[in-house]
């Protein structure tokens, strides 16, 4: 069998996420269907994680195993032939047997892009959240400190549709960084890995922060509590980005 | 009688233009028609020039006359309000009574996209006109200066739908920028104005000198030639947009 491991980037906006569905269209049913179509061989494509429906990804990570020795440049030329122009497979290379995308994975950054200003920017609708209103960038900076470091972030995780019972609620953010970009702020996260809908609920409780609706001091107050009913809604899926996956 | 003067972007991916058109929807019915929801006038919405289907707008520029003294904050709120988020006035005002958005223009400023590299990125795949070869930047420069002056376009104008005959077909280009981009080139053209399709029968032309098939002295013949079977096809609309327009 040979490992392949996929680099790829989507505009999430008309799928139901990475993961197959039953409903909808997902980035991995579309990729595993045109391998099919290509090796004639039913892969499984494992993906560093799920994206939500809209969420869009600059570099998710997956691999597939196969029994075929594939030409890696026409592979990558013929499986693009076969899928959506908003789906683009940007990598394809052999890797060791053990490489797995989800498992493997040693940190994960995602952005997510907050869009500031009184009129909103047609080209930045499917790609940001816009909020009319001015952020406190400084105590939004000092809430996403209190952030950094391994916690317990069960008051910032959803229940999945598979169930979180059982699941390690603990997880280590390496680094938020609070960016100033043209007409917004991006909230750059690194971790070692997110709990189901964690980088959302996070936003949308920064945000608040930054809305003056809570004070930086609750994050920590927030963590303690270990109850997801305190924390705020999630941001909108459109406004995020995975950017790259470490190994 | 008002005059107002309006500040438009666009997203012209989902629309058959500027210009109201028997089939399909375009930006200035769609403006006409929330202007007549809250000023009960059926006002004519004069537009910079038309733009056509798939081409984009960040600083379209407008006016219409109407018999009422609006309030222009709440008019901006309410009008945006009744169109789709593909299309958002950024700025309303009053002006003189002979400003006209197409025949008060001094210079509009475009800009053309090129998305170069093995891979489409999917967030430009409707914001560009991607290239899979390399570009030859320095022969693309020097045929883009042989153009920047007072000529006759014709071998780069198609007949209009409204037809072109008596049309002066002398424009001035005062500047094209050839600026390189993260993973592409931008063509910047400003010009006191310009013939139908103009930007991009000019772009696809400097594309085919970029990519070897003709040489930069080329456009000086084809200025002189005033044939417009001579030069390239159009590029494509997704990659143009309207940038600006200076009175």
């Amino acid at each position: 069998m040979y490992n392949y491991k996929l680099l790829v980037s989507y505009d999430g906006t008309n799928y139901s996420g990475w993961q197959v569905q039953p409903n909808g269209i997902s980035i991995q049913h579309l990729l595993q269907k045109a391998i099919l179509t290509i090796t004639k061989e039913d892969v499984i494509v494992v993906g560093s994680g799920r994206t939500d429906a809209g969420v869009h990804a600059l570099g998710q990570t997956a691999n597939f195993k196969c029994s075929k020795e594939l030409d890696l440049h026409s592979t990558l030329r013929s499986l693009n032939g076969l899928i959506p122009h908003d789906v683009r497979i940007r990598n394809i290379e052999v890797v060791d047997q053990d490489f797995n995308a989800r498992f493997s994975a040693k940190s994960k950054t995602y952005h997510y892009h907050l869009h500031l200003g009184a009129t909103e920017n047609p080209f930045k609708r499917l790609y940001s959240w816009h909020l009319y209103h001015k952020i406190d960038i400084d105590a939004l900076k000092e809430a996403a400190e209190a952030l950094v470091g391994t916690f317990d972030f069960t008051s910032f995780s959803n229940q999945s549709d598979r169930g979180s019972a059982g699941i390690n609620p603990v997880r280590t953010i390496f680094n938020i960084d609070v960016v100033e970009e043209d007409e917004g702020i991006c909230l750059a996260y690194s971790a070692n890995g997110y709990l189901y809908k964690m980088v959302r609920n996070i936003t949308g409780t920064l945000v608040e922060v930054g809305s003056g609706k809570r004070s930086p001091p609750d994050m920590q107050k927030l963590l303690n509590a270990k109850d997801r009913r305190l924390a705020a809604a999630a941001a909108p899926p459109r406004g995020l980005f995975l950017m790259h996956v470490d190994y």
